[in-house]
């Protein structure tokens, strides 16, 4: 593979409850040697839940590495028993927010910053919800849902409180939907 | 703020080169204690740099995290000694492509995984580029420039060479100009 670089050791430095931060001494294509910071992650998986009236349904949540609450797509870790992605995301959507939805399409996989990190987000977009339950948190996850319409997540966007990439990448994702379908005026953002 | 999680002690556990792994105790909104994993990194400055012809500008890069090499926006990170983003995008952009931009506008601030890291990317759209000299590329940086027109990058997208979130943002804004000056027809993905 192009400007590929072997590995000549690696050094597990601590293994916590969701990353794992490793050191790896690489071998560049010109032979020299360097280090590479790599942190593992299980993966995610994202969701675009758009309720029937066209809102998307977002949690608002406090994220300690940025000490800033924000609205953000419900997401969550992949389980080492989850046998796919979608599994993932239908439980996830579930216990973040209470809702099963009955269309579950994929969308697209990617790397949130493939730099440090082999963090894999696969981002679905959910439809015909039914409330089912209420949502079942994990003993640490504090958030609170909710809807908005294209307008007022642009807002929000612009406000700085959707601020992460997968929240960010989902609203353009719905804009272009929104132009692709003329439901939506050039004049927004 | 709202479901704020109080430090309540934090532990460096290594100190890399470019990130810092961290493990913090932090006290829960429900007054119980649980631990967050962070990674402090310096933030970065990606560009989306427009030729003449209305191609983009991609570095074809191997990352060693996913064992992957890819096409990605150029992109650098913030030095100490740096006074503002433009600053660095400015410089990156120069060291990385050998082009100067004579207009660089501000697109949007963002966080790539704010459940682990805090890492910011700034995202600037490069214009008017000027060649001015070899790209100088940092000691352990190996990459090839490309130029790609929309249906191109695209194209790349679809063939999962272009996967990371700053890089497929990017791709989704130029989407959204295209289709906002109607230059693009609504049979492009």
């Amino acid at each position: 593979m192009k400007f590929e670089e072997k590995t000549l050791s690696k050094e597990s430095i601590y293994k916590g409850n969701i990353t794992e931060y490793t050191v790896e001494s690489v071998e560049l294509p010109n032979g020299k040697v360097s280090t590479r910071e790599i942190v593992r992650h299980p993966g995610a998986v994202a969701i675009m839940p758009f309720t029937s009236e066209g809102k998307m349904i977002f949690v608002e949540q406090f994220r300690k590495p940025i000490e800033q609450t924000i609205y953000e797509i419900p997401a969550g870790k992949i389980d080492d028993t989850d046998t796919d992605p979608e599994e993932t995301g239908v439980r996830e959507l579930k216990e973040e927010t209470g809702y099963y939805a009955h269309e579950f399409e994929f969308v697209k996989t990617f790397y949130t910053t493939p730099g440090f990190t082999d963090e894999v987000i696969h981002l679905y977009r959910a439809s015909s919800l039914e409330e089912q339950e209420e949502a079942a948190l994990d003993e640490d996850e504090f958030l609170e849902l909710i809807e908005l319409s294209f307008e007022e997540a642009w807002q929000a966007y612009e406000d700085s409180k959707i601020i992460d990439a997968k929240t960010i990448m989902a609203l353009l994702y719905w804009k272009i939907e929104l132009l692709q379908t003329n439901k939506e005026g050039e004049n927004n953002g």
